[in-house]
């Protein structure tokens, strides 16, 4: 993305100027695609901010495909510094202007889920981890996972379920959160406590995570002394309890697609609202795909 | 962070291997503090490879601080990837076995809140945007922000309204979430509708980025074309006129503090409980400073 454009100043050493698109808050956003020699990028680049600056341009995006890290140091030395990263890719940003940036912070959050699946006798999916901080501990805990990118919280829950136990469920309602902090690196966690209801009643253990997996009757899942003596799991076990008798009101999830066909789903509580939705432009979400297609 | 430990087999050419701290899933934690040269630094990571390779490491991390930008292409070079970037380091992964990696994904949600600010009289606090898509639209909205990194989602609405119309608030309930997806390049979002109580009634509005603040009957605000024709507004709205008529429950936030000093969060239906909490393990919480501080 390196321009037939020069610099009229110089005729002998012809620098060509990075372009990119702008965007709406005075900024530009540039893609390297090409191979390019570290030194020749060093140059273009302090050609370019030097007529972002005349044009008054603020923030200046580069997205640095792996294969281009060649380019990082050079960037660094002009300024940039790390906005984010993926496996695949590099945004460095540079605030142009003499004022403070306004550059919006990267992604906070982890999101992840915990299953309370309930079945017809009134007992709840359990199972046993053979990893992490619950191994051979003997506790019984609800199936948990992390939200996939892109994913909505219902869809994971009804995912996760399915992929550690073989048992199929409807997504019913979010029956509470918690939000930590520095759960991994700086970054915080949101998990969502989620009740199912099961579609199928076999269970088949997914072998590489978990050493067991049960229908527990719900006292015996929340007289655990682990459950007892951990506030956090003794609150959702009592919520879950609540909800088992049927006298717990959780938020349902409603969907609504926007007019550039994003996914966009508002949980809340349905039950209390003076007319409650059942359709209209907000639409209960209904994961038909999980029930047919497996 | 290269230790005194040597490459037995070569007396000629030692080199000296890279050490970290291991982590509990058989991986390895390095954080490069020196300044290195480029290539010292391709041999030393060739040979660490080698030693964690034969000692069955799994997961390998580096934490590469901006300053060594030199570093990344020889890291790249070596196989390792991009795992996430903050402004002032870049944290690379490789993973060594054969096997399909099992490395934890990054962050993907940023969180953000809208503010439910009702007064005595009935009135909700509402402002017009002087930037972005709701620029002289003429619009009245809820006040809205984005969670700091490692900030309570209570705490984040509280400190929004106050920065934005200098009204002091207590926070009472999460009455609705979003999430949606592709909000910021890859990543998504839950935006949590909070409700507040407001301990004082004069605004002082945040003249940066906003046009207008004022207090206005509900029912007006509600009414606005915008709002009405925009299904996600239209359902906030219904749900916060059900809020304002007291018949409808949301998610009030309960703290504990973990064994490790941890702020934990947990948000839910307290009024369905059997026993509602209003002590015990989990403490509602209190946002007391921002009663007493300013």
């Amino acid at each position: 993305m390196v321009d037939e454009q020069r610099l009229p100043e110089n005729n002998v050493q012809q620098i060509e100027l990075l372009t990119g698109t702008e965007d709406s808050y005075g900024g530009v956003r540039i893609e390297i695609k090409n191979r390019m020699d570290s030194n020749v990028f060093g140059d273009v680049l302090r050609a370019s901010i030097s007529q972002w600056r005349q044009k008054g341009t603020k923030g200046v995006w580069i997205k640095l495909p792996i294969q281009h890290a060649n380019l990082v140091e050079a960037a660094v030395k002009e300024g940039f510094w790390y906005h984010h990263a993926e496996p695949d890719y590099l945004m460095l940003v540079l605030w142009i202007p003499k004022t403070a940036h306004t550059l919006p912070a990267n992604a906070s959050h982890r999101v992840g889920i915990g299953a309370f699946v309930i079945n017809s006798k009134r007992e709840v999916l359990v199972v046993q981890e053979n990893s992490g901080r619950f191994k051979g501990t003997g506790v019984w805990k609800l199936p948990t996972g992390v939200v996939n990118e892109g994913e909505d919280i219902c869809t994971a829950a009804i995912r996760e379920v399915e992929e550690e136990t073989g048992i199929k469920t409807e997504f019913v309602e979010i029956l509470a959160f918690r939000q930590s902090h520095k759960a991994f690196f700086t970054k915080s966690d949101l998990f969502f406590v989620c009740m199912l209801q099961p579609l199928s009643t076999e269970i088949q253990k997914q072998e590489e995570e978990l050493e067991a997996a049960q229908w527990m009757a719900m006292e015996e899942y929340a007289a655990q002394p682990f459950v007892k003596k951990n506030p956090l799991f003794d609150s959702i076990a009592n919520i879950c309890l609540a909800k088992k008798d049927m006298k717990y009101t959780g938020f349902s999830p409603f969907s609504a697609t926007s007019s550039s066909g994003k996914t966009n789903i508002l949980y809340f509580n349905n039950q209390d609202l003076k007319q409650p939705l059942s359709s209209g432009k907000y639409k209960k979400t209904e994961p038909v795909q999980y029930k047919n297609n497996k």
